[in-house]
């Protein structure tokens, strides 16, 4: 399937050229028309993540657990497949090519419904994927598309519970917002990462400017980027001014409390809205704080329970935050940006999960399987 | 708590009193009823079920995984409380001391709400818990009961997605359905169980003839008691007449096709629905197929996906069963009255799911629990 798309990538570009031209007229922004366009690269890019896919160990089958109770029965915990996955997504025709991937190595079914900017991408991408896997006996139907763009189109898929097992919204927060509120299906919800950075009063200052540093500049659109850093009081004057520095220097605007400007000279006064934002931008929100205590109870208030880190060599403070910050993922001494399926050694991710039912933080390839149980008996019954 | 429910019996016996008198007044069904008595014994029965979750292991905290990155990363994949579960029920008040028990021992806060029918025998044992709760420094509001049995209240409290992070509706079908539909917290379901055993033409006979007795007259009131026999065509003639006489004599009614009459004698003849019905009563439906293939096929057509078996000495035909039967629990020469927690040694449990997200068969505490990742690092930055 990787090859087919590199062999088709000039159809694949033909109609991206189809769809980037509607864009264009209908004024489309320049970042949703980057995340839009497909270029031999890119498409090299989607068959080199089919590759990595390919070469996982497939989840389906391994044994969870084994229990044998003491009537002889013998209790096999097995991973197998959800069943039918419904992918919701927006503009970006890569995530056609991954979702086929994941979906189909993992055992499931998937039906595709991507947004209309985009929708000639991603026929053409799925007519590609499908075909092949035809030509290699995966059943017919195991993959779909949905190439109508109506919406009401979605509304009926979304209640049809008992022929789809899950739907995944992979998009913005308010497309995942709506298939949330209307579906009858289980959903897995990606919401926003308001990922913090706690720079503790035992933090080595020089590790903490690196992370810090790291977490919001290094790639600030993703949802594992830094958006809020919170700093110790007795630290703070120490710490403070040459990092802000650094920021500024990298073109990061600082939003902060009258006590951050005092320190730290010319800023934006934060304003309460600021703690809720995910910026997705070259923007950070940097408050002072008394203790972890007040790290964390504003981390529980203003945050997404996405990816949250301490900084600090005190293993006290480190032990309290990582439990007592309720994130999918909870740090010390790195950076946020390590929210990744990838990073996690899962191989390949279907998104980062801010959801606690079934899946939490990176979604592999595991986290798109249930499991049944399997008994073997000798004729026991019941007393 | 549990021995605060002894030492209180006699007035949860009192209050169970004037939802009984009501009961009858209203001219509630004698098996409902049945459901809504508590009795010294039954009471007894609620605090031993306490006793033995207090001593089941801690799930809280329990490291599920462990990664080490080759950057130096630690990654602890750790066990943590779901949040707020909120258990919709109905008639039976044991529910009540069995959720606050479940949901407690798993670090979750608990919300219940009860049905109208046992409001007041609810609101004595959730106060008489709650006190004893709060005497051993259980924070406050940890359980939480709705008094009002106002159906618009349920409405509302579904709604609340950013306040409660599950349902548990447990109950009929009906109930169940209900919630599902309207429900934007996630949901888990326990649907009806119509349990299938198959007798294949490798069966062992006598064994067969025990397990399927078992499945279905041990307790046939409960999910996981057979409501469907299949059989296969070689050896029909062979085990039919004895086992439908064994039935008859236990006083199970036979519904069966055409060829089951002819070869069993006097029996109702199925109809389609009967296929779909989960009885809970002595009734049974018998079907004669001609191989596994078919078993299959109608397991998969009118079943729940809860808990099915074949009766085999074949090997080949059994793992076919058990790999291509997707239900819950699927059993090889074994009753299907032992899905059920304690039997596959999890102690206690809050139902038998039917979904494939989060939970599927028997939910213990472990299924209560979500997990979180704990990275430790040594200031690791992402390139």
């Amino acid at each position: 399937m990787g090859k087919a798309l590199v062999q088709n990538a000039s159809r694949i570009i033909d109609e991206n050229a189809r769809d980037l031209n509607r864009a264009k007229r209908s004024g489309l922004s320049g970042a949703l028309i980057d995340r839009l366009a497909l270029s031999q690269p890119r498409i090299r890019d989607m068959a080199e993540s089919l590759f990595q896919i390919a070469k996982l160990k497939d989840p389906v089958g391994e044994v969870i657990e084994t229990v044998k109770r003491p009537n002889g029965l013998l209790i096999k915990k097995v991973r197998v497949p959800i069943g039918v996955v419904l992918i919701i997504y927006e503009a970006r025709p890569n995530v056609t090519s991954d979702c086929i991937g994941l979906c189909l190595k993992s055992g499931n079914a998937v039906i595709l419904r991507g947004g209309s900017e985009a929708i000639n991408s991603n026929i053409a991408i799925f007519d590609i994927l499908n075909k092949a896997a035809s030509r290699h006996r995966i059943p017919g139907h195991s993959i779909s598309i949905i190439k109508h763009t109506d919406r009401i189109l979605v509304d009926e898929l979304l209640k049809q519970a008992a022929l789809i097992d899950l739907a995944i919204p992979r998009g913005g927060e308010s497309l995942i917002r709506e298939v949330a509120k209307r579906s009858r299906i289980p959903v897995i919800k990606h919401y926003k990462g308001v990922c913090h950075t706690y720079v503790d009063e035992g933090a080595g200052l020089s590790m903490a400017e690196e992370i810090c540093f790291n977490a919001k500049v290094q790639r600030p659109g993703v949802c594992n980027a830094m958006e809020t850093m919170l700093v110790n009081r007795r630290i703070a004057k120490r710490f403070l001014p040459s990092m802000i520095r650094r920021f500024r220097d990298a073109g990061v605007q600082i939003r902060g409390t009258a006590e951050v400007k005092r320190i730290a000279g010319d800023i934006r006064l934060a304003k309460e809205g600021d703690w809720y934002e995910e910026y997705l931008d070259l923007i950070l929100s940097v408050k002072i704080v008394k203790d972890v205590d007040e790290a964390i109870r504003h981390i529980m208030k203003y945050g997404s329970y996405h990816s949250d880190a301490i900084v600090t060599e005190d293993r006290e403070n480190a032990a309290k935050f990582l439990k007592e910050v309720d994130s999918a993922c909870v740090y010390v001494n790195a950076s946020t940006r390590f929210t990744d399926g990838g990073q996690f050694g899962k191989g390949a991710e279907m998104g980062i999960s801010t959801d606690k039912i079934h899946a939490r933080g990176p979604m592999g390839l595991e986290e798109l399987t249930s499991y049944k149980y399997i008994v073997y008996g000798s004729g026991q019954v019941r007393k």
